[in-house]
């Protein structure tokens, strides 16, 4: 398969990237990257060059690039969150304290800019910019009761899909495609990140926690305002509403956590939110319809429908 | 006065750069770029473009990255240091928390990448690794008994040299300058670099606080490895030397501070300190023997006498 193929590339080429010292901030830098991951930010980087006509090679740097973006607002997202678990093992500030990863995910954002294209700066360092917005957003939800789905939305498109839509739009630009095709791979990538990040909502609620690498109910656990919970609370009769934002604002044991988790799955919310997810992986298939056929545009197609199959 | 007018200009082309919302971000990330700060280092790319060759307003958007990339170091390094002060104001994550401070700091170096010259890139990203490096190992000191100069002097070469030197062969680059000139700014640059920052630590025992804007002793209450301290203990008797040894290891009163303080300024570490420091002064103005005479170069030279005059 093609994809396989790319991403041993791709971490043979991250691998290459972050050696240096001191160690420990390398080691640091390197920890959740080891941890595996889809890569699939990077993957999108180099299907959409390729199909829009340009070669793997000239974007490999900028897909490492954008794998370091990612991996730095993890570690950052995890500082905040004050999370434990990520990719199934602990993370990077359980690891190595607070301040190198601090300092891990700064080298990491640092190192993207030093190998990216200088063509798509301007894209990626815009992206950076929206996802900080997005994770302000994100975190000032977890204080508010009155969330509607469109602010949801509104903080996912930056959170999350204007990496996706940074990714393949790069892609583009890097295999010199014209203004028409840019925007279509843009649209294509932006749409894909709304599923994919709508479909990692549903996965905190309905997923394993063994192949989803965190534990299942962390958005209830923490007040995240995830569009299932937004669903949720709309869907339910008044009283189960109550209850269920009681869950939102406390701390809960195991078992309060899973009466939260049924209380929402009887709202039927889980349905909308699939529903939700195919609707922006059909727009996703839609954008590509003027580009030609090749083994990329099929694989970019069936990324698409794994996005809303998957397990992690 | 030249550099007057510049700091006007570079102030206001910063305003303009970091406008968005969520309100909290972007109040979080002005905050402390609007407490004021010298603005030295944008100055210094203006000033090393313009004696290059260049013009001024083709080196603005990427002083004020390099401003930018600076206050995004100092946001997240006072979280790491858990400093509570800085310019004489309560520091970005006591005013707006650890999260929005550490998203304030990211902000500013994505909008930093945002805005530089593409010709500059390598160079601004290759400095802030060198940041994180020379921090990485400024806080492994804290827990070391056995650093020596040369190790301090790599570190601040990383830590404060790296983002001088990038500050004048960035406007040197602008201006198209030939890749002598281009090193002789660069030389310029570093040699400034390890000057201010050796006078940083000599104003941190003996500055006043009202002037200094941060609590004078604060190296000693953190452990830190300045040079003013590497110096006192290399040379204070034995006894005295041990004394100083404890007082590095525990928290103190303000009285023991002063003890301490005392303690230093007997070994004549000061004098030391204030000699490399003008070694490197001595360094930096002989790096632009060979660059024409301007209005500019001489503001550079004045920059050099002043850095190791301050009160600031």
């Amino acid at each position: 398969m093609i994809s396989d193929d790319l991403v041993k590339r791709i971490n043979w080429q991250i691998n290459l990237n972050i050696i240096g010292k001191p160690e420990k901030l390398y080691e640091a830098s390197q920890y959740l990257i080891k941890q595996g991951g889809k890569r699939i930010r990077p993957l999108l980087c180099l299907l959409s060059c390729k199909s829009a006509g340009g070669e793997i090679d000239k974007a490999l740097n900028t897909a490492v690039a954008i794998e370091l973006i990612h991996t730095f607002t993890l570690i950052h997202d995890d500082i905040m969150d004050k999370d434990d678990l990520r990719r199934g093992v602990p993370s990077v500030h359980r690891v190595y304290g607070e301040s190198t990863s601090i300092l891990a995910g700064d080298l990491l954002f640092a190192k993207a800019f030093e190998i990216c294209d200088p063509r798509v700066k301007g894209i990626l360092s815009k992206a950076t910019v929206e996802i900080c917005e997005g994770q302000e957003m994100d975190l000032s939800f977890e204080l508010r009761d009155d969330v509607n789905v469109d602010e949801y939305l509104e903080m996912i498109r930056k959170k999350t899909a204007s990496l996706f839509e940074a990714s393949t739009k790069s892609g583009a630009v890097i295999a010199n495609a014209d203004k028409k095709t840019i925007e279509d791979f843009a649209n294509y990538g932006r749409n894909l990140g709304m599923a994919f990040q709508i479909y990692d909502d549903v996965l905190d609620i309905i997923g394993e926690e063994e192949k989803f690498g965190k534990p299942i109910g962390s958005d209830i656990e923490r007040g995240k305002k995830s569009i299932v919970i937004l669903k949720a609370l709309e869907k339910l009769p008044e009283k189960e509403r109550e209850n269920l934002k009681i869950f939102l604002r406390k701390e809960n044991s195991k078992s309060e956590i899973q009466k939260a988790i049924a209380l929402i799955k009887s709202s039927n919310a889980i349905e909308d939110c699939k529903a939700k997810a195919k609707f922006y992986i059909d727009e996703a298939k839609k954008s590509l319809i003027n580009i030609p056929g090749s083994d990329e545009k099929k694989s970019l197609i069936e990324i698409a429908d794994f996005v809303i199959k998957r397990e992690k």
